[in-house]
């Protein structure tokens, strides 16, 4: 049974119940044996089958909504589910149900000479809060990562994907009662009214632990600005490759193609390429040829630009932009210490690259770059859950607290410590 | 050198540029030796020795002033340093240069079927922001538990401690030269302009990444009220002993008078005992006994005032109230369901504990009990860094976020990722 805003005489008295509901929850899940929760979760990917075709009939509605609003193609296919598309979120609550329980471990094991024994254990957050846009799936993957680490979550989905949401609700709640789990474990809220996600960001008395958001930059700085309970997101995605002295060239147009150009969208998509003075006059025209051919547009520094007529100027402003579109930004370089530099004073600290071949300069890269995300030799398009081994996230973190880069089911765990002694007491 | 406000034309732009040389020097500590910090930490702890003369006649103005400013005698004695605490301060900070450096070990470290080497490795948080009160020794603790962990940290202290302050910051800075470690990685803010402490708690433009408040409620209220960057804390500390009803009733008296009387100011006291019903006709009697004499006032319910004439009533208000006095609520439950319900309706997740010979049902207190230390058959006054071997403690924290519990060198870490490919690029 779901709580419903008309069953209240105000909203406040609704959002506290919605939070009081997931607390409760979550109290239950945190002890749940980790066959209940893999269980709930297999039934929730064979309903999810089950009810293809009227997930798909519930999605048409929102389609038609967003076409007759018109919004744009691109924010309809996110808005799109296929069969395919479907079977795609069916089996990500498949790999999730798999993952090995992120709760209850032993992380830590020690005895003081007093005789008192310590386990500092994993244990659930307590209540995600997630609010979102667009992606219906992402109903599906917060429920499933949340359910796998054993926290209740409150999702707040777009009002464009309602009828998409609501449908795949019901595959969780039926997959929930099938493992003997409270249906409050996931709640979704049955009001698109604003003033409930101002409550949300308030912590509903308590009852929130954290908060993360999914979407766009609008909806990511206004949770970052307004909440009152800890956040877990990435405002910016302004990510670097720095092509080193050492780099074998080849291999440097290669990455820096794909870490630009598979996807510009992406949060890890490099927006600016450092490049060596050593190397910039044999690599740059290299490099614009391949990204023109590409139909990437570049953007360089008087220094680049000197190097090939075909790079227009870049500003101040590009350098500190995450253009998520096919311009590339290019600066060259006076050696490691100027990399740094420029990285800690544009990067948001999301996700750099180093292209090298010395060992050593790759190593002060790796631990001198403070992002979340630091590769050698490699596309920062790796910057994914998935490409991580974490079967899926709930986000990415560019913050420094508590989680950072890819947010799977084992980083919405907290730990706390259980002490046994004999009737110890403190002298 | 340390920046002086009178340098400054606002106060806005002092704390701006503490800010920028707080996070200057948290990059270099970010990959200094841990040689090079244990060689500083040293250095601190022998010239606080030796200047232990210049430190009192500092300490002594600092009481002078309290003095005259009619300070309670509590007050006065947290702010009062003797030889024997001076030379306990130095003591605790070569304790921490002797710690393991919790920062630079590779905690995760797998391979992906691409060939892309992930390692998962711990890093300083970066810019720590503590705001304390009288205690001086806080300025040695909390600079040195920083140093270890390769964090910067901006001290307020309290004004009535601004001597000694200054007296310890002298030797941290010696210190931190004797080590080559920047001297802005320990800065004490020249000015006690409360509006300072406003803009550290809006982080400096980003330049702070936590807030650790320690002091009196008033001070951690303020601070969790108004911080826009996370805080390491705990309001409360109300925590309870469950005696259950297979406990060792000799064991559950000896406990709870060591939980509750052994120091009653602390926020690792018990404040409420509840009594399974099963045994509380034997043991409240015994407990009455052994509380009273100890000077400790009983105020419980309305079922343990009928078993014993000398217990007050309890109301609602004590149950939630942290007495930090010699005084002990008291209640009777009718088993663990409801012992774990009156534990979250009324805890604030500190430390709870359990007095049982049951192991199953003191399995089940340490899993149902949502609070960062929870212990059996001990006293909850060993909730403290020192006790659980972390050297020292920075502050005790009850949210869930990051760390709980007892916060050491080795949780003001956080960690990124090292990721390397030979030139992979995502298909």
């Amino acid at each position: 049974m779901s709580l419903h805003p008309a069953s209240f005489s105000t909203l406040e008295d609704y959002m506290s119940e919605v939070g009081q509901a997931a607390r409760a929850a979550a109290r239950v899940l945190a002890t749940v044996s980790p066959q209940q929760k893999r269980t709930a979760l297999l039934a929730v990917a064979s309903v999810i089958r089950a009810s293809a075709e009227s997930i798909e009939a519930a999605n048409a509605k929102d389609v038609e909504g967003a076409t007759e609003r018109g919004l744009s193609a691109a924010m309809i296919d996110r808005l799109l589910l296929t069969p395919d598309r479907i079977e795609g979120v069916a089996r990500s609550v498949e790999a999730i149900a798999d993952q090995a329980d992120p709760v209850g471990g032993v992380i830590e094991e020690w005895e003081q000479p007093n005789g008192l024994r310590f386990r500092k254990v994993s244990v659930p957050i307590g209540v995600i809060g997630m609010i979102y846009e667009s992606r219906p799936n992402v109903t599906v993957d917060a429920a499933a990562l949340c359910i796998r680490s054993g926290n209740a979550v409150i999702l707040r989905g777009g009002s464009e994907a309602v009828h998409s949401n609501r449908a795949f609700m019901a595959a969780i709640h039926d997959g929930l009662r099938a493992g003997d789990l409270p249906e409050a474990a996931v709640q979704l809220l049955g009001t698109q009214d604003r003033d409930a996600v101002g409550m949300m960001l308030r912590g509903l008395e308590g009852s929130v632990d954290m908060i993360i958001p999914r979407g766009g930059k609008g909806l990511v700085a206004r949770v970052q600005q307004d909440a009152r309970v800890p956040v877990l997101a990435h405002l910016d995605g302004l990510n670097h490759t720095y092509v080193h002295a050492s780099a074998d060239l080849d291999m440097a147009v290669d990455v820096v193609a794909n870490a630009k150009m598979r996807r510009t969208g992406v949060c890890g998509a490099t927006e600016t390429v450092l490049v060596d003075k050593v190397v910039a006059a044999k690599f740059i025209p290299q490099l614009v040829e391949r990204l023109g051919a590409l139909g990437c547009e570049l953007r360089g520094d008087v220094a680049s630009r000197a190097l090939d007529a075909r790079i227009n100027r870049a500003t101040e402003t590009d350098f500190a932009t995450e253009h998520s579109a096919p311009i590339l930004n290019l600066a060259i370089v006076s050696g490691m210490n100027d990399a740094l530099a420029h990285i800690a004073r544009y990067g948001s600290g999301h996700t750099d690259a180093i292209i090298a071949t010395d060992e050593a300069a790759a190593a002060r890269f790796l631990a001198g770059v403070d992002s979340a995300i630091v590769l050698h030799n490699a596309s920062t398009q790796f910057a994914d859950g998935g490409e991580f081994g974490f079967g899926a996230e709930i986000g990415i973190a560019t913050g420094r607290l508590h989680a950072r880069g890819p947010v799977g089911a084992q980083h919405l765990t907290t730990f706390k410590y259980n002490v046994t002694g004999d009737g110890t007491v403190r002298p």
